[in-house]
């Protein structure tokens, strides 16, 4: 993982530097809301991605910010919305933007930053990324529309479940992955491969969000444990459990998700049972599988620190702790 | 005015027809919240007035609902999140979205549309078009924004008024005139005068709409008389009133309305005062000068049906009373 390491400690401190000299560009109203999502860290996977790409297909210009950071500024801009409408009270360990700044700065500032987001991306005037970036913010709110609507009425059903994780977490890096590729200039065939690339590392990556769920304490992961239990949020670590227990029990489990009745006992009990019957390992198992995929799209590019690193990157999604 | 009449009857159903359409292929959470905003009628000024420049540009070609629709929808967008943020209860004389439909539904729905707009676009392969709607979301935004920073500290300075009715308003439309023009393969200069025409026609459309709050009854135009001041909302007619009048009545005043403290009888006093003050017809008087100068950028376009529609179209924003 050294190249890895190097190649965030070297690039991270500029598209941090972007990041905040757009947030501080903003409108008054909506700059030190930006500026609390943004500042709270995140992993910045998306920024990195499109870099990674672009120098993968041997792009060597200075002016990939504005697009890579975009893609950044788009997710921003969904938790700020989706935090909101939860009701969240902590992202990434620090007070959720709308207890701190209020509602109406909150979903202000979720429009500006994807209103940024998106000229950000225009200023190439590439048509192709133009696109890239639309399908991407579409398939972005459709999914967090999905993931309301399933919230709403659960289910154990997988294949609900994996729309849902693709549409809110892996096609913004697949959009990713592809932008890098197509300010590169890519071929149809190369700017898919990053593509799929990006989508299946996107459903690692939130199959073990949804295993850390379950298994990770707060004080790693910044969001209180078992909080998708809470939210009546079904994910995979729950439909393994519920797959090889009781039908009647499961049933009666989703209704009192669905209708927010779970006590804390209640959570916390089930909790224990998920974890006991290494549910959440068997989820991260899964995510072996997408990663596996993941890295063998990366045969057709050029061997070099980019591919290495993006190599790296797909296995560091399964080991990740936070 | 016969020939916007005409125009305006031989175009609406199509471009109804394209919205509703669009509307209904949004996902289920957020399909009726996008069919009762885009329903409640609206002019759909913005996609006539695309369309118009296409045409007075010589565009033949029948493609251009998408770019035409997509500033109706971004405006939708706009007014969803706007009457949720300002607790409105009407709009265009039916119950505001979040009331019918709740907020959870009524945000993401103007997620939708905001994003949906945009990838209508983004369909052309057209990186200007891109540009034009990147830049004219942002700025649609940022009007949005103002607007309320403003109402948080309202004062009797024109400038920032003027400002706001530019964000929120005129840029939009500005925006819808450009992309007609470039759709056509406008030179800079052409596009620049669709523009120039769509900047004045907007901000003597939103002067009208400030006039048409302090004059007209509900009736008319489905919004409770009066309710810019209800709301705390400074406009021109107002602005206007307390240049006339005394200094520490208007501070007094400005106060109540930032504070939301203004009574039912306080309200009913002085919206008969500036009526009976002349306000709203001088407001109307100020409406005019942009029109005049919206018609002078016409002078460049070759003359036709087009031109003509775009010259009474200017008229009518002068004349029309809801």
């Amino acid at each position: 993982m050294n190249e890895l390491l190097r190649y965030f400690q070297r690039e991270l401190p500029g598209i941090n530097q972007f990041l905040d000299a757009e947030a501080e560009a903003l409108n008054g109203l909506v700059r030190d809301v930006a500026k609390h999502i943004i500042g709270s860290g995140g992993k910045r996977i998306r920024p990195m991605l499109t870099l990674l790409f672009a120098r993968a297909m041997g792009y060597d210009r200075d002016d990939y910010h504005a697009i890579a950071c975009s893609l950044e500024l788009l997710h921003s801009a969904t938790l700020l919305h989706d935090d909101y409408l939860d009701d969240a009270e902590l992202r990434r360990g620090r007070s959720a933007a709308h207890l701190v700044f209020g509602r109406t700065e909150t979903i202000l500032a979720g429009d500006a930053l994807l209103a940024l987001a998106n000229e950000m991306g225009a200023r190439y005037g590439n048509a192709r990324l133009c696109w890239l970036l639309a399908r991407g913010i579409m398939e972005t709110a459709v999914g967090e529309i999905e993931e309301i609507r399933f919230s709403k009425h659960p289910t154990l059903d997988r294949e609900a479940y994996m729309n849902i994780i693709i549409g809110k977490t892996a096609r913004l890096i697949e959009c990713a992955c592809r932008c890098g590729a197509a300010l590169a200039g890519a071929t149809p065939e190369q700017e898919d491969a990053a593509g799929e690339y990006g989508l299946n590392l996107g459903i690692a990556f939130q199959l073990v969000d949804d295993a850390l769920d379950y298994a990770s304490p707060t004080s790693e992961t910044g969001k209180p444990e078992g909080g998708d239990l809470r939210e009546g949020k079904v994910t995979l670590p729950l439909i393994l459990f519920m797959e090889d227990g009781d039908e009647a029990a499961s049933e009666t489990l989703l209704g009192l998700m669905r209708d927010g009745e779970l006590t804390e006992e209640q959570c916390a009990e089930i909790l224990a049972q998920v974890q006991d019957a290494g549910c959440p390992q068997r989820t991260r198992d899964e995510a072996a599988h997408y990663v596996e995929r993941a890295k063998a799209c990366l045969a057709g590019f050029p061997p070099g620190e980019p591919v290495t690193v993006l190599g790296q990157a797909a296995d560091y999604v399964l080991t990740r702790t936070k």
